[in-house]
């Protein structure tokens, strides 16, 4: 069996190392052939020693430099924005893992779909943001893209001989996050340590916090929008704190699809990498009697504003989404920091979305400005101070 | 579109006559060729007078006189086992629904396969009886059986888009009955009337017995294997009393699918239908927040001894399910009519897999004789008294 060959955009963070723990565990399946890191430049060498890919990208043109010296003349060091693109549309590639956060991985993905990969997405944000022009490039180019998400991987699981004029809806479900039973008005001063304390998945600190606000699961009900192509009154969020069903397809008849599992990454991760087959796993059984009892209830719109600031969104269309998004980076950012509290981020979004929501959409230059000037309005009304 | 012709065996009883509702909720789309029940004649001619089947067929001679005298020269009527097989192969059908209780189901069941029909199956007890058979041929007519048992079903449903060499196993969910935690000691005591208050599920008799003592689960796993191809080890069963995830299936990446929805026999019944097509179903939509929470549990082998029994028929292979199919429809009946405690069910049963359980199994005949002898056994062992 010919090996296959993979690039990891975002190799050091959460998602790219269960990457490299997938590859780890079938050396005689998968070859790395690109890494792309930010500026954890000791791990990224680490793992190029171990995997040998042919070309690795760093965050700065300082950081290539010290890369350079340190690893061998066998592996190509690219730089900056230019090299992740030049990485995602690097040659004879299967599978693009897209594991960035945030809004930076929209060219790189874009640059792999424009390249007709096989994309593992990880990096939701690219769809939230460019999910029209991505998923309408993907058409023209024959790229399949594979979610990584657990929920939008659940979804593709259920969906599997199912067509999609007989699904009725989605169940995209949400763990609730740590602040699920805090009561709402002690929200506006809980701390970036309770924020980050996540009750079931352990992952990076942007989603935790995301996940905590529920604006992860509004920006899922985004992505899984442009996904799936349904549309917003269609996809439902479901509160399931022990995150074991990981999404549910409701189809016509009344049926319902759910995928469950334990909650460890290297499952739909694996799942994409090896898509359209499924391979043998060596992680836990997941076992239904330990998981049990199974609960759902629905979303409190009180407590988590965020999920429908990014529905209004999805049904503004356009920049809207771009702009929540960016809004919710720089808030959060500003939340981790100690510059924000918690309940400003969802005040910050919705200020945002009300002044640049409207903003052109044509391509995704117009969604970059648009990033950028929500960025900026976010970034000054959160020094002015915020209300309270 | 052309209606599909569809024959139902069994058409007065529970399966029968949600299956008339499912038609009856779309007459564009459904034509009733052919029905066939016991002795309930009333509702018979009812459903004939209402449907317009070409052929009815009832239990014997005095009922089909009867039966000609009412009904228009428009319907033929058939009698006897000869009649059933015969509305079994009725000719240029679509579906034949069989929804018979118990092995009487086995002939007619063979005939609708052995004429190459879509087999909508919800006698069970014709596969635990003859699967090795009915399967066998299936492959050699193309005849499809779709499974209406809602466990099956649902397996059926999670399996689409998948390959049986990537399935780890199968999870079959069982309510646990009435008596699920019922101190175990009291069983031998426990009344008809108590057996047959079933927590989720409405059904005939026999079938709510066989839920009382999870034989009917037994039942399933043998059909299981049948149906899918699994050996015993790999088919699992655990209680869920909640009884709306319908059955799962395992991945060998780990991953778990399950299908949840109403407990209403009439999705089911719906979705064998209209396979491989969904269609719009009128059903109260399932609420997977009003289901919460969902519980999973193992069975208990001591309170439970039937499903041992049934774990052990299959296992041995040849006649032993017939005999355990057997004896238990007499020791059911028995308990019914107060012949027969609760507990004594498992031990008669028992009683008839030592004794016959080896008897031979080449074909229908070899397996009917199987089944008269462990009927006679068991009678005369009931008839006898058994240990206390």
């Amino acid at each position: 069996m010919k090996r296959k060959r993979l690039v990891i955009l975002g190799s050091t963070g959460s998602i790219g190392t269960s990457t490299l723990d997938v590859v780890s565990s079938r050396p005689e399946a998968f070859q790395v052939a690109g890494l792309a890191a930010g500026r954890n430049l000791e791990l990224l060498i680490e793992q190029a020693e171990r995997f040998h890919p042919e070309v690795v990208g760093v965050g700065d043109e300082d950081l290539a430099r010290e890369a350079r010296s340190r690893l061998g003349r066998g592996t190509r060091v690219l730089h900056g924005p230019e090299g992740l693109e030049a990485i995602g549309r690097h040659e004879d590639v299967d599978t693009v893992v897209c594991g960035l956060v945030g809004a930076v991985g929209l060219r790189p993905t874009w640059a792999a779909i424009d390249a007709g990969r096989n994309v593992a997405l990880a990096n939701k944000e690219a769809l939230v943001v460019g999910g029209a022009h991505l998923t309408a490039r993907a058409k023209e180019t024959g790229a399949t893209i594979l979610p990584v998400d657990s929920e939008h991987n659940a979804v593709h699981q259920c969906l599997r001989g199912e067509h999609m004029h007989e699904v009725r809806g989605l169940w995209l479900t949400a763990s609730g996050g740590p602040f699920r039973a805090r009561a709402t008005h002690t929200l506006a001063e809980a701390s970036p340590e309770e924020a980050l304390r996540h009750p079931t998945w352990t992952m990076g600190r942007k989603i935790t916090i995301d996940s905590a606000t529920l604006m992860n699961k509004g920006l899922e009900v985004i992505e899984a929008h442009w996904l799936f192509g349904l549309e917003a009154d269609r996809i439902h969020v479901v509160i399931h704190p022990q995150s074991v069903v990981h999404s549910m397809v409701e189809l016509v008849d009344g049926s319902f699809k759910a995928q469950l599992g334990v909650t460890d990454m290297r499952q739909p991760i694996q799942y994409a990498l090896t898509w359209p087959e499924r391979w043998p796993s060596a992680l836990p059984r997941f076992d239904p009697v330990a998981a049990s009892p199974l609960e759902f209830e629905h979303p409190d719109p009180d407590r988590f504003p965020c999920l429908g600031l990014a529905y209004r969104a999805l049904r503004s269309g356009g920049a809207a989404a771009a702009v929540v998004n960016a809004a919710n980076e720089v808030a959060v950012q500003a939340f981790l920091d100690g510059s924000a509290r918690f309940t400003d981020i969802a005040r910050v979004i919705e200020t945002a979305l009300e002044r640049h929501g409207g903003d052109p959409a044509h391509g995704l230059d117009d969604l970059v400005a648009a990033d950028r000037r929500a960025r900026e309005t976010t970034a000054r009304v959160l020094a002015d101070g915020v209300r309270t």
